[in-house]
């Protein structure tokens, strides 16, 4: 196993830790995953493990068919999804599948999130849009990812009756995607509950995209 | 005291870390109890001891009547209800019993959750039903319980006005089915707050069910 | 300083834990006194001072006029109310005040909690009712208190457009009501979200109290 | 560096804990600073490092011009609009910034917290009033912060459409100004889901504010 593979097993297998956090997975629905850069190949979690007993080894590797590759267990029984997307999205890095609450509940009514919140404009660049109704166990879940997702701002899509899928350029990017989008999915719900949120001018919501995707952060890459 | 039912008490205590760390409990308001594998006995959690206080050997023996069988401690309140279940429904090796706040409002409406997320469909086949008011003390609960579970997918039942009693072929299963009842009776309460979800259609929920039970997770038991 | 307050202040600084463990305390906005057993004392949290630093030796001692008799810091800017209580009420062991989230949005539209849950009818016997607005400073609060709950089965109080006094036989009964108030408060708000809770009738609410109060738990105190 | 700007160091990022411990903020959406005592000078979190990596030395230097005087990294985006307050309210010794769910939600419709709890009164002296629209860039976020509270005795302003400002006398009182304000931000948005809270008259509200501002607390500055 190459070192490039082993390293991104810890980090995939760590940021787990982050979809525990901030409380997006209930017992074991929820998974990461990450390409390996330069080679058709990703690391995603095996399927039904606690986060609890996932360890950087039980992290396996599948190819951009979602076939096992290298590691002990079954891989995620979203690996079908997850490898779609690094099949028609070079640029993806790193993909995200949770069942959080808020968002799911949106995905529920088949809505899609209002941009009325800065943080929404500056992560999301616009709305959270909705993907279809989709049955787990062939491609038909990756294509309403990427269907929905290729020609939007957001890194973050509900899918109908079902939760999220986020992707990033690396999976940690992936991870805060799906933070965020519980985080808005959230507020914007308890602001609907007492009244309408008041609207932010499409030119602020470009403006404000335009300034975090290009200005927030570190230089260098964290 | 067998190497089996020691094994199952320290299982059966450690499980009760999972009904706090999903906020299932508040108090000693919850309960977990494992059948003794080819034995009619089960062992279940002492009356009123705190989660942090717990340890195996606090753990109680009762036969499927139950009746202290080994333990220094009373069992729990609720052990008529956990005992009238491993009666009436052999093929069951695990019972819960919870408060937990989104499904206990469902229950004390009276009303079943709607089918409405693909992870319902997956874990429990359609809707969780509504099982009838009880009082505690005799066989009633229990009675309502198996009444309700006997012809129905789902391993949990709503009791009216009072909470959530899983089923599962393990404590640990049950435990499993407890955790993704209050999940699903959350999501669905926070869909329905602004909107009706979208239904999911029966060839859809059954589809998901049934792959769900025969294909998810590793092959080796969990 | 007798090891009877001695094991008391220890006691009562451990309960604080409690308070924010079930996140009924924002910053240093709750507090737990108990009476000392057969003296006209009572031992309280200081004044401002976070759930961090508290220490046994922090914890101060009053007489049951609120005067500081023992201890570094200024009582708790409640202490006169709890004071108010422990001289009306003889059998109070223990007082716990709150602002905890859902109780307190009941006590600010001013109504009562209703019995639409068992576990309602085990520990508070029926409704969590309301006591009057009331100026903290002198003995208002600890009047609108003691009226309230003199002639009512429910250990708790809904004070108006304030937060939650709760009392017991000692300060972990206090507490253990304070929880319990939290959790029913939050079920019966979910529950009515979305339609009207189901009744229980009085005569099983009756038979509820009756056999919690007498049967539940070990029959050694705990 | 001055010891009083190394304890000052340490003082602002130990504070961001309480961030993270109320459930304040996610991922790294949320800052702290806190003014150099007798120079013109503030300290604040650097730019997109999240609270777990944060460390004193990570903390940086600015004058009140948003210049970054010391440290490695970036300054916080935020930074201008805490310069802004420091150079227009030389008695604000600490700035806070939040995207807190309730808070937030009452900001994204544009609506102010009426006062309707005595908690609320004691910390806030009425309502939490919202500040005016405004895109991060430039002086125009610290422009509406002051603007809102210059008149105004609440310690935070509920920006429109984006989350929260508080101020303080040092950067633990601003944050102990952010965390009530959450708090009862959800209080009175649980509260109103049910019903219309009740008022409080306006000397309450006047007599409660005097009182906490001049009696809570120890005498010696916590």
């Amino acid at each position: 196993m190459s070192t490039v593979v082993r390293k991104l097993r810890e980090t995939v297998c760590r940021l787990h830790e982050e979809l525990v956090r901030y409380n997006l997975v209930a017992w074991t629905a929820g998974n990461v995953s990450g390409r390996v850069p330069g080679e058709d190949l990703f690391v995603i979690k095996p399927s039904g493990v606690s986060y609890d007993e996932l360890t950087p080894e039980s992290i396996v590797v599948c190819d951009l068919d979602g076939e096992l590759v290298e590691g002990e267990l079954s891989p995620s029984s979203d690996t079908a999804a997850h490898a779609y997307v690094y099949r028609a999205m070079p640029h993806v890095g790193g993909v995200v599948h949770t069942h959080s609450t808020y968002a799911s509940a949106w995905a529920a009514r088949g809505e899609a999130i209002p941009c009325v919140l800065t943080a929404m404009a500056d992560e999301f660049g616009g709305e959270i849009p909705v993907g279809p109704f989709a049955l787990i166990g062939g491609d038909d879940i990756g294509k309403g990812v990427v269907a929905t997702l290729e020609n939007h701002r957001s890194p973050a899509v509900l899918m109908r009756n079902h939760g999220v899928f986020s992707i990033g350029r690396d999976a940690r990017a992936a991870v805060k995607a799906a933070v965020m989008c519980e985080d808005v999915a959230r507020t914007v719900h308890v602001a609907r509950q007492l009244g309408e949120p008041l609207p932010i001018a499409q030119a602020d919501i470009d403006s404000l995209y335009d300034r975090y995707q290009n200005v927030y952060g570190q230089r260098s890459p964290r």
